[in-house]
């Protein structure tokens, strides 16, 4: 079972206003203004009954322009190597995406969306509501991304990813 | 490239104390109590650096013990069916799992974590690091999951997510 490939089939397409990897923000959370739409294919617009009462869905996807991956990588905030386990590049070796993003409308098999940090054509796999109570942990500790980092993240909004 | 199945390949194995999905905790935010360990396949545990200094991460794992899916189904904490995307039942479309959990210790290829919602023996399929300026929403709204129903789950951490 554990060495056997796992299959998926996408299930919907995400559609945004960035088309490189180059100009895509690093994190819908300083990207307040990036809109974009989520395609679901008709088959799976019933399973999106009262997602409508969510205001932030978590989307998971496939990065479909990962390249490869090394166990270490270089993050658009450092200039030093961290394990790809403790970075969000798209080079990982199940190229697997996951954002939190802002749900602003539900038309019929379209979720119009916003907070986007997704490149457009992005193949979707999975959507989950986002819930408080089970997500949010205030006391984490943020590891190498400390505060200098993240001010620098913040202050840049539509700062490269970097490849 | 969209109609496309995608392939990925289990990078480790989760163990933990639960061996059925009957009395696997919902959600790990209420099972502070229950270990586990990440046991990461030789040939990845290079990708661990630096992931020590975050105290919680985000594993992205495939349900395997999924069978198919229906466009609605009844979460546990409620007898009124909701929109698969709308929950989190491991019978989805793409049976991809996401849990956070907070890591303990690094030793070696093995992550001994804690706050564990995972059946014994499950593909791990990514890990990343939880920041939580990036991934905390606190103004998010719950939808269906208001708050008695967020009540009963607080109140009996290991509440079955029944099947």
């Amino acid at each position: 079972m554990l060495g056997e490939e796992i299959r998926y089939t996408p299930i919907g397409v995400i559609h945004s206003e960035f088309t490189d990897t180059k100009n895509t923000p690093a994190q819908g959370v300083f990207a307040k203004d990036a809109r974009g739409e989520v395609e679901m294919f008709p088959q799976y617009t019933a399973g999106l009954k009262d997602i409508d009462g969510f205001s932030h869905i978590v989307l998971i996807y496939h990065y479909h322009l990962s390249k490869g991956y090394s166990s270490n990588s270089m993050p658009f905030l450092e200039d030093k190597e961290h394990g790809i386990f403790s970075i969000r590049h798209f080079n990982r070796p199940n190229p697997i995406g996951m954002s939190i993003v802002r749900l602003e409308k539900v038309r019929g098999n379209i979720l119009e969306i916003s907070e986007v940090d997704i490149i457009d054509g992005t193949p979707l796999l999975d959507i989950k509501p986002f819930v408080p109570l089970f997500d949010n942990r205030s006391d984490a500790r943020s590891g190498w991304l400390s505060n200098p980092h993240i001010d620098m993240a913040r202050g840049e909004s539509g700062k490269h990813r970097g490849e």
